[in-house]
């Protein structure tokens, strides 16, 4: 087998065997396929596409090119929850906890943040202590003892997606459907859950900025999913304006907190009861989505969900006394407002900007190497549809810099509009695929 | 300027700028730009092609990637021709003196032979002592004095060209008509010449399979030729069957002497005149084709072309003897007949298989690196349509190797064809290109 004729073949629209797929992909994990053959094969998959069975193959040889979680040893049914990503999306530091005090067995590998979204992990360093390098055999024995554990990605978990990602991403070959969503997929099994409850974001703040692109993408992720024998589902989301009400580290902290207390925000309440009935009706937990949300509203009201987000802070070493007194998270030194300029509905914010004027405050990243600040960020008082009056404030910037404060601010009023005519509020909750 | 953005563009089917592919083969020729990203960039153009504009600029820019050859101390109007390659294709042997006979300045590069094709410098090491290592002061002294010389590709010649076509060569995108025509024209416009008369060859033995390619691959190249001012001539030929009788370095060179004294293949002979008689307009030799037609057919009879070619030898090392002693150029030890199974007509001759055969005989390379028996190959004596009868010697293999003459028979019986019905003969000629 030569890779010279496998690039040829997909060029001239022809479907790779799962050999040739294996042949490729063993062959580039172990540098014999140099990367200018392998981006020259990205291009032509980006223009001829992927059929289901290739995505399969692909995503499954990318799954087993490195370590492959065994969580066997994890009693019950094991489940992921993963989010394409967008801005002030703490739904893990909400959910997670619910879904394990409904008695779900959550076992799950976040990231960091990069550019305009933030990222788990850094979200849960807002809890001083709190520490995601912890071994398999921990992680385990957690996930067993309390029902929920996140650990930081290991180095060797698909390293084939590590290195092709990182080709596909300086030769405009990341835009492909089924590479998308093969790409999110092998690391989904390699971490070896038996359930997989996907949100898929769309709109100005997410990856696919199209509902029909996300739909896409759902639909190929949870293909993969089934035909890899992982119960898998979808739920598409609006990320067309920020999700609740703060984006930034340790604020989004606190809103997951007051969520769990019963006093969130009701579009991320929403989501969290969502995703959360699917994760217990793929682990068990309930016989339909009725019950299952019943379940999670109680585990709010009866503080075992908030409970159980301190025994999942104390278990990975971080300060459970936080969850209790969230005004000890970290702090910002400045607040400043924006307000409104005149009568009318809040139009638009422009949830991308939103995430970069929080990276211009110091909440996020711009490259790996960037040193983030945990305390800043902004938080709205209104949501698109919301009536307001002139002088109203919609957000409140917080801020450790007076230079970037007014930088962050002059671009976050350029991301809100007003208009005069009503707006009609957009459903957080768009679709959800099986 | 950023190369990504570039293959965004150009993935997206956008039109590069003059200034943006400069900064791409720059880059990409200094080593600033790695191939994986100039691999995907390939990939992309194989898509979405290449408009006429830059087309040129690709070109201009490779032709001006290393040294441009300055003919200027040449008196007269320089004329370059080149074949896209076939088999038997020993038209620069016969068609340089003869050009150069009627007047014309002749101050060609040539390459050597790689796979079925041939290669004018390994033909004319024939000649013992011949050289093509020359200087170039020598190059153009020579030219000025007896008006024809043949050099080596020097290594700087549109290096670009170079770095470009070998990564092309192993990514699968080759086959793009813009991609071809501006690798061809980048080393003709580096290597000077006023004039260009190119014979693009198609059929089976042919880089062009198929007429229509051969015909859109010789507008490409004459465009880029005229749009950087050189008066560029086209003409479509056919290499559905080998050139000539003669297949093989030697034999070659033996058919050219025998074209000059007067008692060449019908063929080979209209090739070199029609592609001689643009040389000479081109030069400014002759008012109309006829004419020119009548100067080269003239100085084959007088026996000024004859002598031509022995200075020619003789000037770059030679031993120009053999020019009208033609047998004391390199022999095989045996010859072995191929004959026709049953009466009727050739109907075929497959012509790579042909170039094929030569090779296994010895008298081709597979690789860069190996030697090649310049004795060795095969001499028709039927072309296309020609009336044979059971038993006729169709062709003789001449060889130093008992076995490959063995194998090289058993493969060129599969080439040929008879057909009981008439066959038409195809025109070699099949359309010019101004």
């Amino acid at each position: 087998m030569r890779m010279y004729d496998l690039i040829k073949k997909k060029r001239d629209g022809g479907i790779l065997t799962e050999q040739e797929i294996a042949y490729m992909i063993q062959g580039y994990t172990n540098g014999k396929i140099p990367d200018y053959q392998m981006s020259a094969m990205m291009m032509a998959m980006y223009y001829q596409g992927l059929n289901e069975k290739e995505t399969l193959s692909l995503t499954m040889e990318m799954a087993h090119s490195g370590e492959l979680l065994d969580l066997s040893a994890i009693h019950g049914v094991k489940v992921d929850k993963h989010s394409t990503g967008g801005v002030g999306d703490k739904t893990s530091l909400a959910l997670t906890p619910m879904a394990a005090a409904c008695g779900v067995k959550v076992a799950k590998m976040s990231g960091r943040g990069l550019g305009h979204t933030g990222g788990t992990i850094d979200k849960l360093e807002s809890f001083a202590g709190f520490r995601t390098d912890i071994t398999t055999e921990q992680f385990l024995s957690q996930v067993n003892r309390i029902g929920v554990a996140i650990m930081g990605q290991t180095a060797d978990l698909a390293p084939a997606d590590k290195k092709l990602y990182a080709l596909r991403d300086v030769t405009a070959t990341v835009d492909q459907m089924s590479l998308i969503a093969s790409s999110i997929m092998s690391k989904k099994l390699a971490a070896g859950a038996d359930a997989i409850v996907l949100d898929v974001k769309t709109g100005s703040g997410a990856f696919m900025k199209k509902e029909e692109d996300a739909e896409a993408l759902a639909r190929e992720m949870v293909r993969i999913g089934n035909g890899a024998g992982r119960k898998t589902t979808a739920v598409i989301t609006d990320m067309d304006q920020p999700l609740g009400f703060a984006v930034g580290n340790a604020l989004e902290v606190r809103e997951a907190i007051n969520t769990l207390s019963g006093n969130g925000p009701e579009d991320f309440l929403e989501l969290c009861l969502t995703l959360g009935s699917h994760m217990l009706l793929a682990a068990g937990k309930a016989d339909s989505e009725k019950q299952a949300r019943e379940k999670l509203r109680g585990v709010i009201a009866d503080g075992s969900a908030l409970k159980k987000l301190a025994d999942f802070v104390a278990a990975q070493g971080g300060d459970a006394d936080m969850v209790y007194h969230p005004e000890r998270l970290p702090r910002a030194a400045f607040t400043e407002s924006v307000c409104a300029g005149s009568d009318g509905y809040i139009s638009r914010i422009i949830c991308d900007e939103v995430g970069i004027c929080s990276l211009m405050l110091g909440g996020g990243r711009e490259t790996k190497e960037d040193v983030i600040d945990l305390s800043v960020g902004i938080v709205f008082h209104k949501k698109k549809g919301d009536a307001v009056q002139s002088g109203d404030v919609v957000a409140t910037l917080h801020a450790n810099d007076k230079e970037k404060l007014a930088a962050a601010k002059n671009r976050l009023l350029r991301a809100i509009a007003v208009s005069a005519e009503p707006v009609s509020k957009v459903p957080l909750i768009k679709r959800v695929i099986t």
